[in-house]
């Protein structure tokens, strides 16, 4: 198999799956008379970051991942959703854009230097399967997997399973 | 680089940084005379698991998907813990387990059939790259992320860049 076998399918697993957790909470705000916004603005602490911008992270740490590995123009993505709906939307221009990749553009990438930002003056160069392993992925998974965390905390009943795409 | 590269540091930059929020969690239970077990039986929901348990399966996800991987014995680990210091010993060892593999037990890992439990009676077999995508990364990631989403929950100062490992 080769780098983009461990990256662009590993993207599009959770893109997927953050998907369906959406259609699940706001099928669950329908249900108990909740209003989106309760659980789009939701956070686990005041200062961490809301549901809403969860997502696009996820989305902006798959997207401009794969555009650095690459070496492609970065998407541009401003945030403005502020809905359910919107927010697939956004998953699914992620999906689409992460499907406009081949193989071919990933060959030796993972030995290829990725500079990255690191902060508003700031930028760090790594291998790139180095970047992956220890920005790309971390970050990815990480914000995944806390929009997850914020629905359950918010009653959602979603499970793992939800997560990993198999529910 | 080889299929190794792509695996085994990848958890060990997790594992690393679990650590070292646990120290810092533990840190902020002597300063806010907080009973420690009060952060390791926290929970986001109560039919969540709680945090102790999702560091137990952080390392069990690393541990099991390179001794899968690799076609080695399963390590055993039965979940006694009950304190930091024992999670952090938890850690460590997982942690010096993933040092034991060497680059070669994982070449051609990556299109060998992987076997792993599905439920208590059903397993499931995928390509170890697919695996890693799937089942092991995504479950990994998923409790390292719900453990530092449940500190942060609980007012430990922490913030992402622990999680990254680079605080």
């Amino acid at each position: 198999m080769s780098f983009y076998d461990a990256t662009v399918p590993a993207y599009l697993q959770i893109l997927a799956s953050l998907s369906g957790l959406l259609a699940k909470a706001e099928a669950h705000c329908e249900v108990k008379k909740i209003q989106p916004e309760v659980l789009l603005t939701a956070r686990l602490y005041p200062d961490m970051l809301p549901f809403t911008k969860q997502i696009q992270l996820a989305c902006d740490f798959a997207a401009k991942g794969c555009a650095r590995l690459s070496g492609s123009t970065l998407p541009s993505t401003p945030d403005t959703e502020t809905s359910f709906a919107e927010l697939r939307q956004r998953l699914s221009k992620t999906i689409d854009y992460l499907k406009t990749f081949k193989p071919e553009q990933f060959e030796g990438a993972d030995t290829r230097d990725v500079t990255f930002p690191t902060g508003p003056n700031s930028t760090a160069t790594l291998k790139g399967q180095e970047f992956v392993n220890r920005v790309s992925f971390p970050n990815f998974y990480f914000h995944a997997a806390i929009a997850h965390g914020l629905l359950r905390h918010n009653g959602v009943e979603i499970g793992k399973r939800d997560f990993l795409g198999i529910a």
